[in-house]
């Protein structure tokens, strides 16, 4: 999330709290040891899969989502946040 | 998948087909127009979700597994290439 690219700094409602969603399901070939640890498996499957299918590779369920969600349903820490970046917008 | 890292040469069986899953849900603030784009979503959650959590990004669930496949289960060319993986071993 690169803040340093804002566009529209005028607009003080123009960042907002997303509910995001991720299913991603898929076949592939891969050493058997490679993903026997459970702390890593997250990090090697998103890995592998952002090379893109290819012949070691299958994608069969893919599923992106993501939906406003009203900032009273934020956590206190990403409200405050949100606070934060409006009110620096706002005296730039 | 580097393959040039192969450890486990003597082992035909090293290498196997894997059923994996990676369900993600996290809220994150985010610009308005960034999660417009329905053909960039998927890169921009992946990307985001990758610099891991701190003040813009709440992880909410995350899952991750990787089950072996029965060879017989995987499609024709997963086990093409699984032969021909096997095969330029046999051969080094």
């Amino acid at each position: 999330m690169s803040y340093e690219s804002v566009q529209c700094q005028d607009n003080l409602d123009s960042v907002g709290v997303y509910e995001c969603e991720v299913n991603l399901k898929f076949r592939m070939i891969e050493e058997k040891g490679v993903l026997q640890d459970r702390e890593q498996l997250l990090s090697v499957l998103l890995e592998a899969f952002g090379y893109g299918a290819d012949e070691y590779l299958e994608a069969m369920h893919v599923h992106a989502e993501a939906r406003p969600l009203p900032e009273t349903d934020a956590s206190p820490e990403l409200r405050r946040q949100l606070i934060r970046l409006r009110n620096s917008r706002e005296f730039q």
